[in-house]
């Protein structure tokens, strides 16, 4: 039986782009829904009772009707996506540093760098609050510090977690890429940018909205 | 080949018991090596060389001597250990739907729960940053969100992902069970405090020291 996939999502948000390059990668049908988080679209009562009580996009919907099972995080949905493709490694150690990378990403990358391109691209700067503008300096430097680690992994590797890409990769391409509009630049990080370039060459990739 | 495990720690650290939990619900034999994180003893140009170049702990140590391989990330770790033991289940939905609460610990649960603890209970109130004291508001609400939001879900499950224990409930019981240290009050929360318990009670359960 081949399941129905469909994506609640925002088309803006990063983590969502993470569940369609994974499925466009591994040739997957993915429907999706959009909702616009900007004006509580995913706060509704059918929302948080049908869909995810957390509130949030992304989730995945597997399967359809009454029989239909949803999973939020947008990691957690790529996981279920790649199941026994090439994009999760079966050695254990590299299954393992691929989701060290995963969880690094969201612990590190993304409450940095993805929260200050929200903050600046589409809250505007004029707009954030007091204790929003106090948390910039300290976001901006731990930001800078995700970005570096990486740096310096990508000097000694292709991918993230080894020679091919995995959902390492897929989970930390999409808000780097764009980390510049968070006022991130890459010009000092090379190996990052080669990385990127070595992503958006992938077979069947496709480009952020 | 038994592999030997050696756990690079701060025991106070709810992440380095997680690893410690898993080992010891396991049976498997664990090393330790403690430092110091207040005195900045994961920032050595030696822990940044050979152990992790993010100069923090947890770091699991794979092997010994040359062939040592270091694992980073409290999760990962976890996910290590317990490669083919029932703490990781092997139906597709339930392991991403045991990831998908390891993600929301990382990204919702963490940086609020076990961020207050940390600031009330080892910097203290009165040394805190103004850019701290800022942010304790925010972190107190999305803590008793990912309270209420992780007591809902165990209103209609016995542990996270199922009717057994699995990784969920050791990487979110560390920092829950001591919630009250950093000002969250668990009595609003019985589901919580029944899983505590069902945790407390397992088979080869380890407290945090």
């Amino acid at each position: 039986m081949v399941e129905a996939f469909t994506l609640h999502e925002d088309p803006r948000s990063g983590n969502c782009y993470k569940i369609r390059l994974t499925a466009a990668l591994l040739g997957l049908p993915l429907a999706t829904r959009a909702y616009d988080i900007m004006r509580g679209e995913t706060r509704t009562p059918e929302f948080l009772a049908r869909v995810n009580p957390n509130g949030r996009i992304p989730v995945l919907q597997i399967g359809e009707g009454s029989a239909a099972r949803f999973l939020p995080e947008s990691n957690a949905a790529c996981w279920y996506l790649a199941h026994g493709s090439v994009l999760i490694p079966q050695d254990r150690f590299a299954q393992a540093d691929m989701l060290r990378w995963m969880f690094f990403e969201q612990y590190s990358h993304e409450p940095n760098i993805a929260t200050l391109r929200f903050w600046l691209r589409f809250v505007g700067e004029a707009n954030l609050s007091a204790e929003q503008r106090g948390q910039m300096m300290a976001k901006r430097v731990a930001g800078c510090a995700a970005l570096d680690l990486m740096n310096r992994h990508l000097a000694a590797t292709a991918f993230f977690s080894g020679e091919a890409v995995t959902l390492a990769d897929i989970a930390l391409f999409p808000y780097t890429h764009v980390a510049e509009e968070g006022g991130f630049g890459l010009g000092d990080y090379p190996h990052i940018l080669a990385w990127i370039a070595r992503v958006q060459a992938l077979p069947g990739f496709i480009p952020m909205p």
